[in-house]
């Protein structure tokens, strides 16, 4: 039977893994064999046992998970990791193809067959395959969790007998998947949630997680339903207006990406300086250059007074529902790949396949 | 006039102030002098500035604010402190006068009249003052915050086009304020929460802020609304219960404390065995021996999968709005112990007087 091998996350501080037990159980009643790096789900709280009772295998260095037919990870391979990949493998997971082009030339020439996730097209149909909105919802939740954990004030109204304290008011630019599950939780939690950004028309989604829409008159509307870079002019006059509205909040978790680009800066050092003391700015695009001029990538920093807060890789802080929503994922485009006696059946004509493949898709229906 | 001297907390990692530079203003509305030590306001936001614009001085060494008629702290004062008191010096804060007897006796023999606000009555009147209620309400809600941090799994339950995750559980041992707030946010943010207690009478507390009431069939009401100690019967029945209870939820918060008294263990060894990994233990009650039996007092452990977390202050850890209210409950305090002209009226037939005051109450009113 066709063997999907389960890798052991080494990047630092990843504690995701791309196959859960019960998944790996759904896997195996497909006819396919999972074999699993020892630990791969340590991080997530999974041990071994939990994977061999769902009759998944584990890995030895006679039968390593990355000579199997079909690899799954989460982070992307180093170049140590593809070169333990067989030719002919089958990889799927986060490649970052417009992050680092360069990586996947790499799995071309080692002649696998790369299906990055971040390239699934953003169809109906591959909903249920969209790793990049379910790790992107984790992010957002645990953004607003960690803004409300640096604020040194309360989220909700508190009405004691001594009197009230007023709501946080917390500022989301970037209503992406991420950005509306910010709202959405500082809402939940209680604090006055406004979202921006330069797409308008996303302000209904806004508005329907309970928050306010800041308008600031600007749009930029690209390809792919992703903004489109502002122009300069444009991008002078935004941060002008932003810098001034910023000043206003207690809270701002900024989520602006473009991908495969540097992330563009939406909270000036003059807005920070604007800004009261405590309050926070939680920055999620830290690894691509950061939205606010003074993140430091990884780091919190206090900036009179202001906490600029910039996490990395929020979901693999919340390993277990992170690795489970991915790994469905997965598994979705598993089950694409895969005929019904269990064979590899990769289809170069089917809209997904060909937008997620990028090295190695077969010419034809294997 | 009488003045009235805000310390700089010398306490490991305190960042609360006794008084906001907002409640300065109001003291001094009131025909007193504040005086501030420099730096006072600094871990919670406030810088010397904000005062000076209240209207408050800034000590120097010529005048210190412990020489002031009135003192405001938040944490006890040291016995380095207590010297630098004057005698007839009037001292209002937390005290911990039954954790710390000897103490109390040390500022009665300064000559102090201390006032600890966790003696003042829990009688209506006295409402506005209840510095314990605020504190614990900043407590509760941080905990919450805290377990949500520590889970590596969603609170509210999350749809998504693979499916969807159940919401995480989680049970409050203890349904004080602290309790009930944990309860209350941790439903906020779309957990399934259940409140505990060994009074019966607060289950329809916990059912009014959207927690389900665990019944165990225990019950122990004591002095003063408080939680009187179990029989060693009880305790054996009570812990065979929950320990059974407790491995059904995601996450578990203890806020059961005893005042004076080490707290009771709650969360047995065997009661953290029988959770699943992953799941969390946040215990407030660490710093009086924990209600959990593997809590280490002020540390994060992971014992079989499950984290157990030990804050010791929550309410330093989101210190401007702690302060905020600490304040007004001090100043609440403040004007029931001054006249109108603004001198000292401390009147001892005064039910909240005659309760708050530990050490050196007047005989008769000034």
């Amino acid at each position: 039977a066709l063997s999907v091998g389960v890798v052991a996350e080494t990047a630092a501080g990843e504690r995701r893994v791309a196959l859960v037990p019960k998944l790996a159980e759904r896997v195996i009643r497909r006819g396919l064999r999972v074999v699993v790096e020892p630990g791969a789900g340590e991080g997530a709280g999974l041990p071994d046992e939990l994977y061999a009772a769902a009759g998944a295998e584990l890995a030895t260095a006679a039968s390593p998970a990355r000579h199997c037919d079909i690899v799954l990870t989460v982070t992307p391979p180093s170049d140590a990791d593809i070169a333990r990949l067989a030719r002919g493998t089958v990889l799927i997971g986060f490649l970052d193809p417009l992050g680092a082009p360069q990586r996947i030339e790499a799995l071309r020439e080692a002649g696998v067959t790369a299906f990055a996730v971040e390239s699934i097209p953003r169809i109906s149909r591959a909903q249920a395959m969209d790793a990049l909105s379910s790790q992107a919802n984790v992010s957002g939740y645990r953004a607003a969790l960690l803004a409300a954990q640096r604020a040194p004030r309360f989220f909700p109204m508190l009405t004691t007998a001594a009197g009230t304290v007023p709501p946080a008011t917390v500022l989301v630019l970037g209503a992406g998947v991420a950005g509306l599950q910010a709202l959405a939780t500082a809402k939940r939690l209680g604090a006055q949630p406004t979202g921006y950004d330069v797409r308008p028309e996303v302000a209904e989604q806004v508005r329907s997680v309970g928050a306010q829409w800041l308008d600031l008159g600007i749009e930029a509307i690209g390809e792919g339903g992703y903004a489109r870079e502002l122009t300069d002019d444009e991008r002078a006059e935004q941060q002008r207006r932003l810098t001034e509205a910023i000043g206003g909040f207690d809270v701002v978790i900024t989520t602006a990406l473009v991908p495969g680009r540097t992330a563009p800066t939406l909270v000036t050092a003059e807005a920070v300086h604007g800004m009261r003391p405590g309050s926070v700015v939680v920055d999620l695009a830290g690894a691509t250059g950061g939205n606010c001029a003074l993140t430091e990538a990884g780091r919190d920093v206090v900036v009179d007074g202001v906490t600029i807060s910039s996490p990395l890789n929020l979901p693999a802080e919340m390993p277990l529902h992170a690795s489970e929503l991915y790994a469905r994922n997965l598994v979705e485009l598993l089950e694409l790949l895969v005929d019904a006696e269990g064979r590899l059946a990769i289809d170069p004509a089917d809209e997904i396949v060909a937008g997620a493949c990028v090295a190695g898709l077969p010419e034809e229906v294997a």
